[in-house]
């Protein structure tokens, strides 16, 4: 009997949490892409369950290959409670147009969305943390790990860095037209692209 | 002795979860600027525990004065969940621009973000679910909700549409160039800006 598929290049596994149960079709089971979600993507929304209560807050986020980085400063105590392994679970979305359908129920939006599971181990070690600084650095605009100096102790010590396994996710992509529905004479219906495109730079 | 003033107007309260603690001239009071980034953003980050594991989910919002509206498929157990009232944080994150400076720990986003902590109550009446629903639409799309015709019974059935309160939040902004650095000579600093921008429409 032939072993499931491992590693890096496995599809993502379901479990009873990662199993998209609505929409299903939209559901997407290859790692590619996932990972071209979350390189896509400038920031993750993670959450973590402080006390009791659901708390999620903005990060700037990268990958280095089967793992997903999520930094901080050392100062914010909730990146500490991650750092203790906590439970987390991070949603990267990529909106990429808006659908205008026929019926108001039938409105939608194009999007890519990436949620991941997992527990956060820290990264202590200066080499790797040095290596974790320049591809985040890499992820906000690559070319510009190359230019920087390296950090120095003292920068690593002000940065919290925390290294997320990619073993557990769900993705899920809508693409294409709106749902067809009942004609209205007279109603635009399609979609509307969105990007996130860059402006003019402002030196400073 | 004078009474804190209360309702729409009054400044954003603070509390432990909602101080700003890092960066405390980013954080802001004016309940405007919140409304301003709920205003402004296409999508939440919507979290929530489920068992004991925290779960993050983007969801399609829009504000209705004093209120935050979040809605999705009445087939969508978390939703569910969330309906009967447990706590909820949702994130709102807009990013403005990338922030290149000297040394890799000074580079950071410019944004605007809104966290709001709260439960949820499901809108059930008809009347006020129609109205949600036509708010949804606007803030998908400027002027579509006139041009769509009422939803009906089935469609008002197939949303589960959720209301919280925004009496408890947390506003932060950051704006303007790098924080100065060692200069490095032939490296650019300054800022990228960065806007979600309309593509050509596609009809469909």
């Amino acid at each position: 009997v032939s072993q499931p598929a491992q590693g890096p290049r496995a599809p993502l596994g379901a479990n009873e949490r990662t199993t998209v149960h609505r929409r299903r079709e939209r559901a997407r089971h290859e790692r590619a892409e996932l990972y071209a979600i979350l390189d896509d993507a400038l920031i993750a929304h993670v959450s973590f369950v402080s006390g009791t209560s659901p708390v999620v807050l903005p990060m700037v986020h990268a990958r280095d290959g089967d793992t997903l980085l999520l930094h901080g400063s050392s100062a914010t105590r909730m990146l500490r409670e991650l750092a203790s392994g906590a439970e987390l679970c991070a949603a990267v979305t990529l909106v990429d147009g808006l659908v205008l359908a026929n019926a108001a129920v039938n409105h939608s939006m194009n999007y890519r969305s990436a949620v991941v599971y997992g527990r956060a181990t820290e990264v202590t070690d200066p080499t790797a943390k040095t290596r974790a600084l320049g591809l985040l650095i890499e992820s906000l605009h690559p070319g510009r790990g190359a230019q920087l100096p390296p950090p120095g102790p003292a920068e690593l010590r002000a940065t919290l860095m925390l290294a997320v396994s990619l073993q557990e996710a769900s993705v899920k992509v809508r693409t294409g037209p709106p749902n067809a529905g009942t004609k209205i004479e007279g109603l635009w219906t399609g979609v509307i692209p969105l990007s996130l495109q860059r402006g003019e730079p402002l030196a400073g």
